[in-house]
């Protein structure tokens, strides 16, 4: 029923990939939300799609497209299946990783990886979680600990993750590994409300053997506020994911008026479809998030202009950045939580069918919008508009 | 946590009992909510309580309670159990049909059945669904069809139903039948997002036989404006299960931010609970359910004056409770669908986990709230402002 | 077009005075809005209409009417015209200030001067404002200094104040004094965009002389928990001139919409009253707006059962009922700038010229609303909710 | 205090021009709001700053600035003074009425004249007022009649305005007339509670002569989708008008906010500004401005595109750029008028001293928002959304 809205999206070269994948994604979304656990088929998908290398920048022999191309992906497939564009996402944000705080052969290697063998990169990095160390011992370093929060790691060929020192656990490196690497491992242990096949659960490090080499950096950017873009990166990307959810609600919901809903009985009408209070929430909903959607895409125009700008990026420009950002997230967040909630407003008690799945929407963005806080980010901007003050870069959000 | 509110309500000779019933629902609500179906060993609690009979008249022989009593009731078990009060509230809507409905004789051996064999009803009466037959066969009445949305039929010992006389569908009539009737069969197919062990499926209807004396009346009050308080009683039960529901939410969420949430990264706190925006943000849910409850209390003792008042009851004073009703309703939909979303914005990502079951609060909300539409309820109310219209009664809202 | 709600209230004995106050004041609030300053001849309908001393105790004479009827006398009169019944509302203030902090002489006195000349009270007692000094001259004591926000001060007999001992500023007194008393000069300077004749200006203490017997208490019931029911008593004054205001928009709006507005070009009505969208709107405010009016009435109940406690109210009942208070009062300020604003969306542009004065409601809760903090309300119930915590009474709110 | 958010708009060569006339027009905005009427000095103002003939297109030997940018000047003034803004969009609307419906000879003098003679246009066209009306005398065509909200009329050189045959009121032509015609009765009638200073008063038409050559076109546009861009054109002016004045209200709060607002007492703070209710609410409000922003930016470069596309528009691309243009519309009108009562909600009650003129931006938005219903607006979007209709065009909105 969004078809008059997907087309105007622009996904360049990868328009009928694009549309193909969220097809299937969609075909089953709702009995795989039910299910939960890993997606294995789709994730499949994924890697046959050749997605999962796009942002894989030219000089390295990628495609390099840009991030907003990447974003409108995200938000195609989030309005299919939130999990599966989580974690295509979150792959995106794996090479920034690498591109931001790899050295040069690091780079090379580690993304040439990517290209060649379709890796799929999972993630240990939460900021939040630092029982992650890395031990200094005899035969060399070695990671004790665990990680919550992994989103992806499952079934990853690749994983990125942040670890503190033993010796001195101010200091946090980011380091790149292969998943196969003996000692760790991934418990199935995700079962939340929303994003359920995110496999965000917990990875446990048993002795697992390190090498210097698999500490991105140096050089890399570590300092600069270039490195420092790798937060927005992330938070653009769970903009999209709120917003797909809540286009998918909207999609959904229509379609049911359509062709399931009954009219209410003192209404007088044939059609569901042509109540005018429907109607008209449906217009109220669709204005709303037009302007979450517009909000970010002028946002990740921003992102882009820096990112190509490279280590010249200025703690000031990356400060306004964030705060556009921050906008843009908290925006789409309020935004998604109203529309998921509200589309059943136009619908009837019998919409609540749990086969249905309606309601997973609703579930994908309470859960999602969770990751920061909201009132710190509004606190953030405020105290910007207010002072000038500029956030202080952090590694989670 | 909300025991300092509790302990407000007044719940008379019942305090114990209903307290006690509460926390035992509470113990595993968050578990049988996600396995759904009956909820067997429940059910045995509430029939074992005594507050089955509640509102069995004195007249009748029972303890007369007033609905506002009753309300409270349902009230605080639905922030326990929202299925559970829900069929306790049901139970008190069929004892409410056969007080209204029945002639002397009915009444005395259906109440009375009520009291002796602690009955547990259930129901078939959705007036939106008109798929239920009386047909006059050569040896009698029998009822052949279905109804839908028959929450309570299961493991009931009367069902009320309504149902439409086969040679003239605009005749509609209320029937009080034994559950165990041959040809009923009542399907296990509730599996909706919310009130969940409501047991709200389908009623099949393969000839069972009728006797005339089961067809409730005459005389009974049908056409008196006393016979159309039923669907304004069924709206203030449905009033309170979604206060209750919230409420729910904001005690199970409270808890969670005293024992369980960690304060913001950059907060500076060492608790959440003294987070300045999360303590705002319960006051200000606080204060828009607190408003919830006190036009709920204020229409019910409007409603106990016209139930007192029996039959001399006018059409003005019924329309005017009914817009009363409706607002009460509404204004405790809206306030809990916000409520039940928005608690957890004081709580983390990891409040989300589905064992914890905070997300059933919402679920429950969103299904009940669809029971009919708040649009046109609105629009009753805008009606009688503006020309003093008064709504016409129905048989469903 | 409220006359079918304000007949749903009860003024006892007042009926027929309130009713034909409200009337009279409604004539010109639109104009006397516009023009601002001192309400002369409406102040004078108040004197005369015997309603300035309903809250004189039975045992010093007076009608000893309870709070709900002089809070519901608010709510009346300020949906003709704010500033009359904010005036009209701390006439009973500061009657009860002289309840709770003289002594039985000076209450005799000054409630014997309010039955018998009628005395009209204004207030110098702003607590947020420390300029008025109390200091020990030769000839005894006087008086020096300013406070703001002095409501009522203008064309008042009697005036009570607070002030601060010159050689200790942490000792603050209650005072009653004769407006006329020498060396009171009080300016028109109140020019505020809404209350804008409530002469909320300030008042200039040029050496006014004092006897200690103006000095309320001791003993009074200074220091006891029932001392501090004044700002509750006030806070409910404010909440109830907000849904005033708020259902005085309301009223108006409707009137428009049924003898002015046009019905919109492309909805194909005839009458704007039959639109609905319209319909739904106003439902849907009357609800919101309604629900505040049940939570004001059962606090006020709350309030009269611990007034009539007297000395023997405790701190924590008083607490409590701040927190009930509180959420009164936000749920009021809230709704009531909600509703004054929305309710134009109902009508066209034609609406807003500026001789229909429809915009005054808005302009009247949106000043009134800031008297003090709803962010430190809402917290303070917040922190009750999770710590049981009482808020601290203040001289303020 | 916004300046921070003013340097990121870019008023190409026009720049400092435009911020010279926005201080110069906030100096007394506050104070001509009060006094409402024609602001003269002003009007010369704009007539000196050379921006009255941006949208003249270069092939009538204009400077042809593109709509976002007269789009963006609108948004600069509105926020300094709504009134002018308003003057300074439709002066830029009348200019493309002309574009539109006139022919070649028409557009060759009309523009003309408004370059050499810097000439300020009127108008007269409101769609919603059928009194105008075109009579054949015997001396030719004459106007007899009237129109309501003829914005601009005062002061003007030139008048565009619309009219109905008197032998045919379903014909209505549109016509550009000096305003200095003999006949012509500008009245000083507008008083409205928000953009004052827009003259949006009567122009009466006393047999007023006509030339058949004031009649704009043919061939024109006229019945095709090009000519329907206008209404279009207009609804992004008041787009624009109603963001500009919220954003106006967040930069006088904050300046209020550090500059003269106190910290709540209880709040330990030594500075309101650094009060984090007061940083989260600015930071909650500007998200949702700055989205309303994006949005209307988004839909700017979308009919700049179609204005440049010239006649061959199809029915199609008009209809979707209406949607968007209705929900850039309406998502502005819902900010705006939140946004310009809350920020008052984060300042004190002396924030409401009428002289501040924090008030005005409301009643601005108040006013402005009401001039097409956004109950409709929304509905039409919801009909696109369901079904794929497009709105039909129509002269007003």
């Amino acid at each position: 029923m969004l078809e008059r809205f997907w087309k105007t999206q622009d996904y360049g070269a990868h328009a009928s990939t694009v549309h193909r994948l969220a097809s299937e994604l969609a075909v089953d979304a709702a009995q795989r939300d039910q299910a939960g656990g890993t997606a294995w088929e789709q994730r499949h998908l994924l890697r046959e799609s050749q997605l999962l290398s796009l942002s894989v920048p030219v000089e390295y022999g990628g495609p390099g497209e840009p991030w907003p191309l990447i974003y409108r992906i995200i938000r195609r497939l989030a309005a299919a299946d939130g999990s599966l564009a989580h974690l295509f996402g979150f792959q995106h944000l794996q090479i920034a990783s690498v591109v931001l705080y790899g050295n040069e052969q690091q780079k090379r290697r580690l993304l040439d990886r990517t290209l060649t063998d379709s890796a799929f990169w999972g993630n240990a990095t939460n900021g939040l979680d630092q029982r992650l160390l890395i031990h200094r011992g005899e035969t060399g370093l070695f990671l004790d600990g665990q990680k919550s929060f992994c989103s992806g790691a499952t079934d990853s060929d690749m994983l990125n993750l942040t670890a503190v020192w033993a010796h001195d656990p101010t200091q946090r490196v980011f380091i790149s590994l292969p998943t196969t690497r003996a000692g760790i491992r991934i418990l199935d242990d995700w079962d939340n409300i929303g994003q359920r096949q995110t496999d965000s659960g917990t990875v446990i490090f048993d002795r697992v053997e390190l090498s210097t080499e698999e500490i991105l950096g140096p050089p890399g950017t570590a300092g600069t506020p270039r490195a420092t873009l790798r937060p927005l990166v992330s938070q653009l990307i769970l903009t999209e994911i709120l917003i797909g959810n809540a286009l998918g609600a909207v999609g959904a919901a229509i379609d049911y008026t359509v062709n399931s809903a009954r009219p209410w009985m003192s209404s007088g009408l044939k059609r569901s479809a042509d109540d005018p209070h429907i109607q008209r929430r449906y217009g109220h909903l669709w204005s709303g998030l037009h302007a979450a959607c517009a909000l970010s895409d002028s946002v990740q125009q921003r992102l882009q202009g820096l990112w190509e700008a490279g280590v010249s990026v200025s703690a000031e420009q990356r400060g306004e950045l964030a705060i556009d950002v921050f906008q843009a997230k908290a925006f789409a967040a309020r935004t998604a939580l109203d529309v998921t909630a509200e589309v059943f407003d136009s619908l009837g008690a019998r919409s609540t069918t749990r086969s249905l799945g309606l309601g997973r929407f609703w579930r994908n963005v309470r859960t999602h919008s969770l990751h920061d806080s909201l009132d710190y980010k509004y606190q953030d901007i405020g105290k910007w508009l207010i002072d000038g003050d500029l956030p202080v870069p952090s590694l989670y959000s």
